[in-house]
């Protein structure tokens, strides 16, 4: 399993890295090297403060911090957040089976919603696994949970796999 | 229909309602509070730059112009950008249907991506419906278009109905 | 629209139409051919006792009627049941839109119950109509009423579109 | 782990136990006198031929075999029936968690399918298991395979928990 690097003192930077860097490489070599700070981070990351930690084949860990920022009128983390961590998630797990010249897209997600995220909740983790991957389609599930192992949601969904 | 005032030159409050307000109001009374700022609007709306536009009974409407901070790696805006939209419409359409002393909470929903976002895309309507509503659970279908109409997602939810 | 002939006094036959003859066809006209007795109904229709009663493009109507052979231990028809009249329409429905040499299958759907279907409901109509239709992926919603228009339950798919 | 007795030569009973009956049991002790044939199976399970084999608290294992009479216009088993097993599976799951004077109702599910079924696919798993339970809902995740392991579809489901 690789870990990433704790992120150092250094700012990560955001942006995106081309579609020629992109298209030369596995989807595992192209996620890694983000981790490793040679392609930019995507901006989403930037916007919703939460970054991708670990990742392995058919595996991709995400992590974030609810706050205030994020949240609706209801008085906790809206459920977008919880849902962008899980689609990051899961279809980086796809992602990670695919080779050089092979993309995707996510096709639908569904998520669960066990208990509110509150900015009380602390770090959280959102682990994507695949469920199956075939030449054309992939299924793969998310589960976020906060430090103490208690799940806040869950979800599954369906990627279009195809040759770029 | 009640079409909310468009927001003029001052800056929208960013906050949240206090628990007692929210609960003397029904909920289509305590979103139109929100509409026309006597209530300050949800973080989550300055976040990730969307507002509500209109809202009537079992129907609300978000609008939002997608940007490059919402950017995945994949060079397109992240689909929890939509999900978010999505989420905000279906959820305020149900709430529009609760009387004051009922709130609600999202159980889950599904999202459809039928094409990408990007941002050249310009801005969003994502629009909620109610399709049941009950006592205990109710759910709603949500659709979001670009200017010409055109669909980029859709999506659908069950929501948990209860007394506060 | 084309509406359905009523199936008269001889027994309908059970059965698949080749893949040779299906082939040659468009959806549309596969699914009427089967309508209107040159091909074998599915064996699924004689088993759970539903049939397509109209389609046209983008859209297909199937009715049923619930009996006493579909409950599940809780005392009403089975979840299964109303899935199966869904999962049909919807996927009747993104065929219709189909060319002579291209196919589908449905990658997943989701189905929201909203009252439970008893053997006292009598008749129930599955609608389903496309949502979305493109070279490799369309979507598509349903709904199921009885006879006086209550809604029972609402679904929607995501099905794959390929070259046969 | 419960494992039931193989149904033996005499024919099952197909049928519904009193509410009564039900009301003054677990779902654990009501599904097992289920199992043992104290209650009468589930009309359901005679129609499309499956059963419950294995019952734990919080795990359900049905199985059954695939026949051309569930077949769909497409010449393979038609998704209904594996909604049916997995609706099932996780629907009984849910079940096993709740103390005597509990009830539930299935709200939704989605069923993501890998491969499709055939009458040459012989025995299918369906396997359910609870995520999450809590006073007012449960979220139960189902798997259906092979004998040989191979996964054809997977499911989420959200059900409602009250008192009866």
């Amino acid at each position: 399993m690789k870990q990433a690097e704790p992120i150092a003192a250094v700012e990560p930077q955001y942006g995106l890295a081309s579609r020629e860097q992109a298209q030369l490489l596995s989807g595992l070599e192209f996620i890694q090297a983000m981790v490793e700070g040679k392609f930019p981070l995507p901006p989403i990351c930037k916007t919703l403060q939460f970054r991708l930690v670990e990742i392995e084949k058919g595996r991709a860990l995400f992590t974030g911090v609810p706050v205030f920022d994020f949240y609706n009128p209801l008085g906790t983390v809206h459920g977008g957040y919880a849902a962008t961590l899980l689609d990051s998630c899961m279809g980086c797990a796809v992602h990670t089976t695919l080779p050089a010249g092979v993309g995707y897209t996510t096709l639908e997600f569904k998520v669960n919603f066990v208990r509110p995220l509150t900015q009380e909740t602390g770090l959280v983790r959102a682990e994507g696994k695949v469920i199956s991957s075939g030449k054309r389609v992939a299924t793969a599930e998310g589960k976020l949970f906060d430090e103490r192992g208690t799940l806040y949601s869950h979800a599954t969904t369906t990627c279009l796999v195809f040759p770029i």
